[in-house]
């Protein structure tokens, strides 16, 4: 297969607004421009790139210090990057300095990349039942089903196959991915729900009787507050007897799973593969680490951070970071794993080392 | 965004069957009445709710301790809990006392909260094979496709969006979620399919020849015996030279991943995102926690419980509790943990505690 | 439920060629036969079974030690297996005998077993852009949906209800899973995305600002090379500012979750729930165990593997074997198990096991 075309903007894909001068870039950016070191007059930029693929009319950025070799060799006209790096640029690069290159990187390619806009109105092929209220300017996708009593608000789209259920109320500017489902929920403005995203459907609750087990109603609801993303195919069920809260700015990655009755803070970071058992719940600015998982009913207070795979028993403390099953704080887990590879490699009685009788467990 | 309105029942989003005497849910539950301390006369329950946000016309539970701070304050009229509590509900309270709360919760949700009634008929955007043979007593969403000879019981509901592969037989009263896709299976009654679960496609086999992986063709099927749930996202592969089969009355949670031919028995439940490998055997009532692996082609005894995180790399013993990865006996877990964490607080040669020399360790 | 029919090639699912004779497979196996030992004449084979269920006329296989029991009582008419079981036939039996029996399986199952042909054309309840160059030989499902741009190669098949976004290229002979969505990609030749895939969302990116997280454009692509297969409800993101690739052959099970930027070499597996996080790269035929996690940014060398469960959090080296969270290899991983299960039944001082006192870490 030819994977032909550029790596960066691809303009299949992408839409691109035009050149930017250097100083409208550093303006937007708040970054402090350095004029290459060999006197090279900037001209117009054209568009953004990675480090190994820029040209000299594109703008390229370093946030990570393992990067660094990439540096030297780039063939970009400018450079978004930290002060401690601003001195290693190429003679011929301009660098635009900003404590903060990540969000200086986010705006500038925003610039040059805009999202798609909206183009409001139903597809002849989407299925909105009469009671539901379509905002005029809302857009709604082919073969989008949109039940009764719903609302979907300015600026928001729903995208090829997504499912809103009865009585969903979505706010302004948000985007429903192709194949989301979205039942039994309240959803803010600016919310995006990636395609295969399943919000509201009946969280895992059953009760043992003499004939095997019996569904609990699952009576409440998801509520998204503003600003919350959820990654492909997360899943996020409604409450039993009380809500699932979201908090405001909170983003969820792909494949995360969150219980009923779950409740998260603000702007709380979830990554790919976390799980949250039912009725936990998360204060502002937690962090979840891909693959963690939390059993039910802990707290985990503001700005803690749970390590990945970290299998968490307990509450934890407000800016504690933890890690390991069952999750302990990092320190005393690092800590663990050195005693633990300096007893193996100890000779035991008879003189081997203390690996060497494995026997059937070495196999599980 | 306001998210509005009471956090159970939704009238939004659930049906509501009127008001019931303490008699009638009583009698439901299978409980004992203890009229409140107060003096105070019960009238007509209106609905149910949680401990913190239900009323005096309203019905709530307890089946957890942790939660018992909230009994003493709620406002609720009726409390449904187990006797070891039923002393402690405020005197304005009357109490349900059962020694099965959450199942006597259920049945009393349920009756408030009807689940929706099945609306016959095939709904004109669907496409129905016409060799397929749909109950007439059958609900086919919108944009559900059916294909040749699918066969879908009396009562059964296939969603919005649902695929039923060529052959698939569906029993009665099944419901088969938004964008869920099912191929060569038959599905027994009373089966519940959340929205996105994966049924049916190929497992992952492969072998290696010159010039590279082959598949191997999956020949196999999917049998769902009757009252099998599954939960959002969860893939289950169909078997390679023989079946897959989940017993009866099991119970997967979301993003579960089944393998090719696995076998679970009757009454076993899975929580979200455990996975478990081709050809491996669950005897009945066997408990997976959220998270756990199980590497294929081992057999788990009845009633064994498998540890959240836990990796199982070998048989397991009927009614064994096992956790860790690799998996081992509970009680021999956590005196692993514990020894662990003394060893690393012993002081080492020169003084120092054990972890102090992290050097390279200390990242991974 | 009646799990009627036969448990391998039921004929309402899988098409069927016709009887063969022992010498057509052998060849076609590339293994040599070996006659019953009773001396019965084998006559035409009319399919494969396994062991347990097949009959006189019907091929089996034997690939794992474990099922030796079975082959002793095999109702098969012919066995493929390797030299080292070849002398454990039942005397009526046949073998084919190779060095590769699994591979020889896959070739003679997919002989009685075609894979359904695909039927050119366009459904009319597809979806197809004006400006989609949809090839004559390819088909396109019943609501699939094709963007402005896209290019679907001949041989193709697009399935019911998957989402093709604008722009896209899919090569030939591709298989494109119901409910898939596949967007900011190219596709090469006998690429198969099960149900459910999620190919090319925006990565997980964002930088902090002053009033929350800030989105990153994520402006890469998707290139999936030739004959890479993707397991259902598998989530691929695309890259930030380079892309994400998967290189030829490569096979990833359901539930992988492929971070922005990650490059997979040819014929890397990748199984089930595992998860690689954003830039990391993995060199050709690394083998990644179900359930492991790679933190973002690093290099695994050619051949590693990594086992089920495992955390790796740095390089690790072409030709590996490491497990274990933190990540070390397999033989450091075991060693430090057992060493760890010795510490703990060493009895402490008092005279106790060294568990006994497990307090507060009993419960997590």
């Amino acid at each position: 297969m030819a994977a032909s075309g550029r790596g960066t903007g691809d303009e299949r894909f992408f839409a691109h607004s035009g050149s930017q001068s250097l100083d409208v870039l550093a303006r937007l950016a708040g970054a402090e421009i350095r004029r290459p070191a060999d006197g090279r007059e900037v001209g117009p930029l054209t568009g953004v790139a990675a480090l190994q693929a820029a040209g000299a009319e594109e703008v390229s950025f370093l946030d990570n210090r393992r990067y660094l070799p990439l540096l030297s060799n780039t063939g970009a006209g400018v450079v978004i990057l930290g002060p401690a790096f601003a001195g290693q640029v190429p003679p011929g690069c301009a660098a635009l300095v900003t404590p903060q290159p990540y969000l200086a990187w986010a705006r500038i390619a925003a610039l040059f990349h805009p999202r798609p806009a909206v183009a409001p109105g139903i597809h002849p092929t989407a299925l909105v039942d009469d009671e539901a209220g379509i905002d005029p300017a809302a857009e709604i996708g082919p073969f989008a089903v949109v039940g009764s009593g719903a609302r979907i608000g300015a600026g928001s789209v729903v995208m090829a196959h997504a499912v809103v259920g009865p009585g969903v109320v979505i706010g302004s500017d948000c985007r429903i991915g192709t194949h989301a489902s979205v039942s039994h929920a309240l959803v803010g403005d600016r919310v995006t729900l990636f395609p295969g995203v399943r919000i509201g459907q009946d969280g895992f609750g059953f009760a043992l009787s003499e004939t095997g087990f019996v569904s609990v109603p699952q009576l409440g609801r998801v509520i998204l507050h503003d600003d919350v993303e959820v990654g492909a195919n997360a899943t996020i069920d409604r409450g039993s007897a009380q809500d699932t809260v979201i908090g405001a700015g909170s983003r969820l990655d792909n494949l995360v799973q969150i219980g009923h009755n779950v409740r998260l803070g603000r702007c709380c970071i979830v990554v790919a593969q976390a799980g949250i058992s039912g009725s936990t719940e998360l204060e502002d600015y937690v962090t979840i680490a891909a693959q963690a998982g939390l059993i039910g009913h802990i707290r985990i207070g503001r700005k803690a951070r749970i390590g990945a795979q970290a299998g968490v028993m307990s509450d934890v403390d407000a800016g504690a970071d933890v890690i390991g099953s069952p999750a302990m704080a990092f320190r005393e887990f690092f800590r663990n794993v050195a005693a633990l590879k300096r007893l193996a490699r100890r000779p035991v009685a008879g003189g081997k080392a203390a690996g060497d009788h494995q026997g059937p467990d070495a196999d599980g």
